[in-house]
């Protein structure tokens, strides 16, 4: 999982400023959204963008989905690993190999 | 950052597809936002969404920033480190207490 | 639909700047996602947003809307239209009165 | 505009089930979002997209920002003329002719 310090800070910033009021799990959920759409703008025109930028703003979409995670006390690595085991059942190697369709349109 | 087994499980998903080809790094911000908005779904119209549902979609979309990530070769851990330092400037305890506004738009 | 005027306003604000070489599909729809990010900004942490910010947010959001139609030579209200016959189907009347529950959630 | 029957069949639609009661400004713009990541879904890993699949994602974008505009009582059509003219003056043709930088990273 994220480092327990890494963790800890953003719980730590959050308490200092009292923020956890403005926390509902809408806010959270839409601030990943609002989050990710500046990051894709970095790739509004083009498939290059700068790192730096990219990693600012990957860093706010990380952000507050462990923000949304520790309010649901839900452990980011585990459910991660868990819907890769699901997304294993959907995609089996021999059936999605190479290819980019969707499980439900992928030739058996 | 993220265990290293969560990271080599996304890596060795990936590699036994072998989708690295699809991901491009404007694919994979894509990816992160339509995550993003099936996420965000569940609090379409509520403030109170079922914690697996949470829990599955929240997992797809740290997939696809730990795969961007990766690909930019960015340590998860690291980042969200560096931009907290820099939001703590903007928003300083003092002025942001209990506040929800912009940092541009705080009250001195 | 949009008013002729409105269409022929976006398509030579394009022409003039020579920008339809930027304006694939993808990139198109990318940048509806990214101006709804920034539309949902304004809500971020709140129902009330000022009314002049939500209009030109709005407003890119449709435009960009509008020149995605253009590209594929669709008509907005035709497919406004259309798609609504096909929701009325999904929510009649008597169903979804009264509830938000998506389609296939609703009590018989 | 788009057509008064349009925008009539919209609200009537949402009269007949009483739905009103859910379209919060916040709400509305969730849905923005929303239905803007389906609409990129369809070009996650492509440029090409089914073009009735493109019309039925772009539709449902533009249901629920015609429902906003209703509920701020905005003229979509005046609003996208509004924000035209502003874009015009931020990207001028001779300095932004083929180019796609920000209007804040255009060259002189």
């Amino acid at each position: 999982m994220p480092s327990t310090a890494v963790l800890e800070a953003l719980a730590a910033f959050v308490e200092e400023r009292d923020w956890a009021q403005f926390h509902s799990g809408a806010n959270l959920a839409k601030s990943v959204v609002i989050e990710s759409g500046e990051l894709l703008e970095l790739f509004q025109w083009t498939d290059e963008a700068p790192r730096d930028d990219v990693a600012a703003e990957l860093a706010d979409v990380l952000s507050y989905c462990y923000l949304l995670a520790m309010k649901l006390d839900l452990d980011p690595d585990k459910i991660v690993l868990d819907k890769l085991e699901e997304t294993r059942v959907k995609y089996p190697v021999e059936k999605a190999r190479g290819r980019s369709e969707k499980y439900d349109q992928l030739p058996d």
